[in-house]
């Protein structure tokens, strides 16, 4: 059905039907809050954040409300409520909305969050889509981006570059189906880095953790254009110095066959390849036993002295400053 | 200066340093509210929203915070926080972000919110800005679009049509520039339609006035696409009927002169142009006296019984039923 078909608000109760407790038709909406509060914006547009030749629908509200709540849990806050704001171009029908509401309702319920409300306009330039977290922080336990202290221990959760080798995959079966390739595969074998480029997980699991065994890190971040911007990020926040190694980088056997087979070099993807949503923090040294006992988290690098560089040393020694253009 | 020549950091440092207090470079930005919360988003795109031939950059930045804002004047709620997530096409540089955040920068003073933070992304089809605004509002003088009951008088602020009337003149100015056009003239003259146009005002001064004068409306929006439209979305949230004179309509001169001057039927621009950002309310009968003794009020029509349809009745007494699609 065209989109031209039916009224604004009889898409919005199409759209919101199986959203429970939906029931905003105001100009704003209306949330509680314990505490202090917590937002953030993530605005994601056709052909830079997204190739909607390759990338599901559905995926992608799902991808859109998860990496938004990412931002939330690399702060250590607990997410409450989302709104979503959509530009429409005249191709798509209701139908595909409903599709890409499907996905961000799953995204709610496996979060634990509740669709505020948001705003639709018509695009003639591309789909867009700007996903709102609204959360609370315990201003005893929110971690921000400055903080990292000279000898703490920089901690990465999960594995690098699987995203971006997700991402390689779904460009390659997209120019075979073109026809602009000889490759002639299915995507079977690829599970968990479609996975990883397509349904990213915002790792509350990782805070809760680290939150049970009494860690609380100096700084975090999570990891969304690849570790060594990131890290570089953290490392001006704090203004202190890091030294990253790379041969402790956690990269998953998927993600290095997948390297292998297109021949990209795997470190350079779990160090740039991004869309990781995993969390970068620092802990202090004394912390040292209780992590490297903890399921998925790697130890990756220390922090230095005020005034030195942030550092990646490579698997042959050689140390290369981290730049924020690269 | 070429965005891709200064750092992310630097830039958000250029953008936010005539901001007082920002301080955020986090994933996401820590706020306090008192009270229930409010949120809205508006989302705004090149080529629908604004066509930068003729909207300068600084008015951009204005009006999207301002029109953001309008959503919580229309709940009657006071706005604390926005946050701005914009795209960015290549032919923007840095001078032009400032420029624009010069226009959000003043927004933000005039309405007295911070700046919270916000997400940054390059764009290859058209520049995007998505303003989310936090408020709070008090649960017991929120007013919603559902409320409005037989018998209330419907009621509206300000003048109608203005704000189109301004763009009509931005685009013949821009057609003359072209030389698409025989028309010459400067746009002098057509000051307060180009302000109407540009710098588009929240009513929160009405909500003041009506509270000083204990008038809690029963329900409200404010006007974005024509009041025709605007009106009727007020009509099916509560359930009843409205019937609006158009006689009643409250047009500036500059407003009916500019109709004239390009052969536009005035109560048409003031019925559906839009973008008027004024408060459409109803309030009980009873009120009556004191709302006519209010500067900048007019009382456009009444509420019917639920059943009935939202009615314009025309100038030579004709009734047109409201339908969404027109």
């Amino acid at each position: 059905m065209q989109i031209s078909e039916i009224g604004a608000n009889a898409l919005i109760d199409r759209l919101t039907a199986s959203f429970e407790g939906f029931d905003n038709r105001d100009d704003a909406a209306l949330f509680d809050l314990k505490g202090m509060g917590v937002t953030a914006t993530h605005l994601m547009l056709e052909g830079v954040h997204f190739d909607l030749r390759y990338m599901p629908v559905h995926h992608l509200g799902y991808k859109a409300v998860a990496t938004t709540l990412s931002n939330l849990a690399a702060m250590n806050a607990t997410p409450a409520y989302i709104s979503v704001a959509i530009g429409v171009t005249a191709q798509w029908e209701v139908e595909d909305l409903e599709t890409l509401y499907k996905g961000i309702r799953i995204a709610t319920e496996r979060f634990g969050v509740k669709l505020l409300g948001g705003d639709t306009a018509p695009s003639v330039a591309g789909f867009t889509i700007a996903v709102t977290a609204i959360g609370s922080a315990d201003p005893d336990t929110v971690v921000c981006r400055k903080g990292a202290a000279p000898n703490d221990l920089i901690c990465v959760s999960g594995n690098l570059g699987a995203a971006y080798m997700g991402l390689k995959a779904l460009e390659r079966e997209q120019e075979a189906y073109d026809g602009s390739s000889d490759y002639k595969h299915d995507l079977g074998d690829r599970t968990y880095l479609l996975e990883r480029q397509l349904t990213p997980q915002p790792r509350f699991d990782i805070m809760d953790m680290l939150s049970l065994a009494g860690v609380k890190p100096t700084s975090m971040i999570d990891v969304t254009k690849g570790i060594a911007r990131d890290l570089l990020a953290l490392s001006q926040a704090s203004g202190v110095g890091m030294k990253l190694y790379e041969e402790r980088l956690p990269i998953d056997y998927e993600t290095a066959s997948m390297a292998e087979e297109i021949g990209i070099n795997v470190f350079s993807a779990a160090l740039y390849g991004g869309e990781d949503y995993e969390l970068l923090f620092t802990v202090p040294l004394g912390f040292k036993d209780v992590i490297e006992q903890m399921e998925g988290i790697a130890i990756v690098g220390y922090v230095t002295e005020p005034g030195t560089p942030a550092l990646l040393i490579t698997q042959d020694g050689r140390e290369v400053e981290l730049k924020e253009q690269e």
